[in-house]
């Protein structure tokens, strides 16, 4: 069982993805390559970060995943490797394993040995030339530390701390971090925190604010609601999602990436509406 | 050989599907897993039914096919497994098999044994929690009868009946099922239907009414019209579909799905044209 | 190792992908199937062409790249298989290979041995019943010779002339080929092509001119330039591409496919400027 997953911004229309396999199956034919999704919103490297998070568990020990997001190709910026959780990570440094390094790290590289590329190295497609192959040898069963110097985890580049929830004393804010294809609007608000919450107001019940509107409890189904009706509700990720029962919670809400979420006990929420 | 295909309407922005694929490959990691499409439009339970239909032929014996259009997600609706022609099926019972099950049943299942299950079943996605370890089992060479319970095949649910064509008198009734990327427009009326209505007529030739428009013959090929004329053909479905030579059918006829296709004999199609 | 490509324009909201793997695992069941695209735009030969030429050369020896973009399916354009540098291509002979065999070819036959097609081979679907199992059977093993009679190389169907780039006397002339995901413009003109300009005009730099604009000199990394800022360079396929750092270039200039590039010393320039 050798797996290798693909995040990427480059789409489908173009051969990139198409490439990266072919360099993958030269060095390890034996490999299973997976696409996670590489309609990643060009250079988004937030949304990326969420969604690597979101998979990573799904795979088994010993999975290499590999994220390319890279606006900062050909630049200074630094390719690393991550060992965590037993599973390994191949990426440029620029925040996209923000949320894989949040849960821990055995082991980080600089990846510099270039003696693993794909000659030459074109200074506009590392995913082809330097991701790739490093992946796959990886996969292959090459020794960690043959990719380069050890750095430390807390030299990684991080993305903006908006990523991250905050609870407060009586609410937890965070904000719309993706919308997904059937229009539910995922959060960055975590199963974790809202217990924590509940258990601050064990006779309330929780709820979520969007702007002005306000949906007093959180459902475990989406046809525990009407039809076309919002509910809130833990998705399969672990997050806070907001959706529609058999309908788009973002075309009725108008809400989108970055918009704030708080989630509060009901008989708090007055005071947020003006 | 252990093939799995995959029929969603989960799109490719998320990263649902792969990890559905790195549920079955953890469970199954000789599994080929197939992608049949992931764009069928959200939860249209008939469009997917057509596609499954569609595609089966195609693959060898023992394939596992794994279908997720899922309105009811969470409800009380039931996951089955069908055994027919000699592949096997799991998807929500909600009409995704109607065609199938319409080609003669060998088993059913319905799926109960939650030892097979990923933990914690999430409320919101049984693709990744049941249906895909589901799958990598059987695919795996699970017995069908550990799923669960049989149930008879008459009992599982079947989309609207408009699904199935008519055969009249003097004609055939159908309508368009799907709309390809190329503008084709399928119908549901099958070559089987069209050969029996030509043996009552003999003498005549058989064509297509849509609307106030007569096609008034079937040809082989789409080069046998001049280019962007349209004609009715025998797809390679199986199925009546309506094209134009180098154009879209769709786009010259502005029809859709649901809407309602005739086929007759020539000489009669003036009767039905106000 | 037994690595199949396939490039067509079939997208992937219908089954036609999905079914052409299903008919190749049925006879090639280790066959590793990679997509380079399906998103072709319906029936552009000249786009695939570029793609394919622009993947093979990342895939091991021994690759079988089967090319469907077929607007004479069912025609009497013949089905064409054809060796080139190790690679086996599998495709209509309608100009897809153009850009393969002007690199050389080592073989060419005229698929006409039907016991290798699938049954009945339909009139509209030649990629599932006649190049879909030609390409497994050769990938498999099959004798190159077995597939039908020889022809010569000449007698193949080339895409327009424009496809080729012409060097001048002191300046290069070609046009936008394609336009990917970031909206960088691909051009037809080679970095091979470039090189030799350079050499006639040592002391001067070398620009870009598209319609009134022209971009100066060349450059190496996206990064080189300020953000938004157009740039020229040679892309990771080979190509000059015209580009914008963390932008699309294409927005910018309101440039498409088939738009004229000229490259030419910066000196000269003005003279091409109205």
């Amino acid at each position: 069982m050798a797996i290798i997953t693909l995040l990427t911004d480059f789409g489908t229309k173009d051969e990139y993805v198409g490439v990266m396999k072919g360099v993958i199956l030269s060095i390890h034919p034996a490999a299973a390559v997976v696409d996670l999704t590489h309609e990643i919103a060009p250079q988004d490297i937030l949304q990326a970060a969420f969604i690597l998070d979101a998979a990573t568990s799904c795979f088994p020990i010993g999975t290499v995943h590999l994220a390319v997001v890279d606006p900062g190709v050909g630049s200074a910026r630094a390719a690393v490797a991550v060992r965590s959780a037993g599973h390994m990570f191949v990426a440029p440094d620029n925040g996209l394993l923000t949320l894989i390094i949040a849960k821990g790290v055995d082991g980080v590289r600089r990846i510099e040995n270039d003696h693993l590329f794909r000659k030459p190295v074109s200074a506009t497609f590392h995913g082809r030339d330097i991701f790739a192959p490093v992946a796959a040898h990886l996969s292959a069963g090459l020794d960690f530390e043959i990719l380069g110097p050890e750095i430390s985890a807390e030299s990684l580049v991080r993305v903006h701390p908006d990523i991250v929830e905050r609870l407060g004393e009586n609410k937890i804010e965070g904000c719309v971090v993706a919308i997904d294809r059937f229009g539910n609007l995922m959060t960055n608000i975590t199963a974790r925190t809202v217990e924590m919450l509940q258990r601050r107001f064990p006779d309330q019940k929780i709820g979520v604010l969007l702007g002005q509107r306000f949906i007093p409890t959180l459902h475990q189904t989406y046809s525990a609601v009407n039809v076309h009706q919002l509910l809130a509700l833990i998705g399969s990720r672990g997050y806070l999602e907001i959706s529609a029962n058999m309908a788009s919670a973002a075309d009725q809400l108008g809400l989108g990436r970055g918009d704030r979420v708080i989630v509060l006990p009901e008989a708090l929420h007055e005071a947020f509406i003006s």
